[in-house]
């Protein structure tokens, strides 16, 4: 109880120090939600920077207050991109988020990714079926050797990710976010489990590409585990008001960004979210 | 009478096999409308996935059901990615769709829309200049030399284009589809004009590309003419619906993709559109 | 008095003649917001075509009846692309829109700008730290030494470009626009201030971008300086009433857009604006 009321003070305050102080979150992210990503920052508060060139993801690392790489759509350029962005921001102890879309897809992706381990992304952010096949590439407990991914949907329950996710969260030290009907969110030591939502959000594309770019802003502002909470409260509070005001996906992703920009500090903190020791 | 209830039969089902089974239908797209692809082929009840590199375009063409090829931006990793991702399709006997967006503009293009010729896509779908073109362009009756596409806009009308899209038809094997104010598909042995849509359609950019998405989706549980009609049926219907509720395009769009979603199997196939036989 | 009256009369034709003539300008513009550059551009009655190969510039360089060039996110081929896109624009006295968009980031954004020097774009549009940096690249007056930009926010007010503004449009002998939460757009003799608009222009992503695009649009159809008053003023009249009718961000963009559309010449002329001569 008074763990919950701590982490709901700490969610509070990283919700307001991000509306009072619009911090930049970089990204070098796929093109299809791209948008979404960006308008998703700004909704919360933040500020949004996209880029593709190597030197240009080396300043954005240093002059952000955090960094997001979304391994969606990897273009060729990405080879000298991404290993000395995620260098960078390691060796200066600036958070970031990783979401390893379609892991398992292309050897150069394969090849990124498996750079990242020693990079240590302070957030991992992915549906179940990519955290366990991303635990399974990292040699860690509770990954698979081969991955489940179907192209960038989900093949596996939010539950049976929980293992791969605490190995993950313990071996970087951050959190990791498993995104789902019902969300899991753990820094290796506790779980949160999160609810609300819409099953609109699998209707539309990029309501998990966004969210990571939502964490990463809120990463500016919070250590990683109340980062990846914050943002995952929101959406969820957002994604279920957006739902009742409409029953189709195109202006639910109208009514979700809305009540993004709309949502109060006190109420993300009391969307409701379960937590356990582990 | 019984040819035109036997089409509606196959329509129907279709419809219900894709929103039973989610299929995924990968995609090379342009960058202008590449989250409406998406978010079209989610709302009809399919899968998307996009990817630039040349082995990811070999995965999706092998796992998908079926893929889809938009000319409308080149990049220079292009070179590499399509000929390989075509000659897959087409030695697998996967379907595919193209759309030759801007033939006639550009050396690659205009190389890669060459060799596309001999891989013979299940579908191609275009306004009546790019169909023109494509045709003159593979040598085709009913073609021009010389290209009359005005960057992404047609000049010519859709009847103009009946040839051109017979004879491809028939070098394929497969099915066309002529995009404009009434739409024609044809399989080289009979032609559908299809009705409906709306004005506000050309008003937006990415109804063409998105709808060449959406028929890649259809046809991984239909023929390719099937396919192509049922594509462009869900999107005469939503296109008319959404028009109704609504007198400027940004709106239009968010309701086109509200309906998209909407739309029942039934009320698809009975959307209206005539049969002839060649 | 008899100049605001006649620059009123030039808006009007210039909407008019756009509206009509369904001109084309082609673009090289980043991945974040160019569907929403292409939506604006359709939204006003132009034609919108993207590409990213150096050939495709060239050749819409010389279709179009004028170019645009945002340099929001730098792929590597536009080492290749932009200079003979730039060279060619200004050889054929054809009019572009440069958007300097995060100047001072990233080494290939700074020899690209600084090669656009001596191709004089017809209209260059930024926020106010991006028009105080390209003064400074360039060596003119009102230019800073180091940029002042952070990602893609500006840290100067309107007022404090006005010296670059000025500089800048002498040197070009066309038109520059800065655009804040009030807008300043001069040609280097005369000085306009334009008021409207909204403050959840800034809470989506890609309403400067855009606008680029938009007087890119109108600069087919008026002198650099007209257009880009007039795709000031559009903007203005479609953010404030598009303000009128929603409090987020997300349901302001589709308002916005739809307001584009249905903007009348006359109530585009009619917004308010003063004029200064210097």
């Amino acid at each position: 109880m008074s763990l919950k009321k701590d982490i709901q003070a700490e969610i509070i305050h990283a919700v307001e120090t991000v509306q009072q102080t619009n911090p930049m979150a970089g990204s070098v992210t796929n093109t299809v939600t791209i948008n979404f990503v960006a308008n998703a920052q700004l909704a919360v508060g933040g500020s949004a920077a996209m880029v593709y060139m190597p030197d240009e993801a080396q300043f954005l690392s240093q002059a952000g207050g955090a960094a997001y790489i979304n391994m969606g759509t990897i273009e060729p350029v990405y080879e000298k991109t991404l290993p000395g962005m995620a260098e960078t921001l390691h060796n200066s102890a600036k958070p970031w988020v990783l979401d390893p879309v379609a892991i398992g897809i292309g050897e150069l992706r394969t090849r990124l990714l498996l750079a990242f381990k020693s990079c240590k992304p302070s957030i991992i952010r992915g549906n179940a079926s990519e955290i366990i096949a991303l635990a399974g590439l990292w040699g860690l407990d509770g990954g698979t050797k081969t991955s489940n991914v179907r192209g960038v949907d989900s093949q596996d329950t939010v539950s049976a990710a929980k293992d791969g996710a605490v190995a993950l969260a313990r071996w970087t030290g951050g959190a990791v976010a498993v995104s789902g009907k019902q969300d899991l969110v753990t820094n290796g030591s506790v779980v949160a489990l999160c609810h609300g939502g819409s099953h609109f959000m699998e209707k539309i594309t990029g309501s998990g590409c966004s969210l990571g770019g939502v964490m990463a802003v809120y990463a500016t502002a919070a250590p990683a585990f109340i980062a990846a909470l914050t943002g995952t409260a929101v959406y969820n509070l957002a994604g279920s008001r957006a739902a009742e005001k409409t029953d189709a996906p195109a202006s639910f992703q109208v009514h979700f960004l809305d009540e993004l920009y709309k949502a109060k500090p006190r109420d993300i903190a009391e969307n409701p979210f379960d937590i356990e020791e582990i």
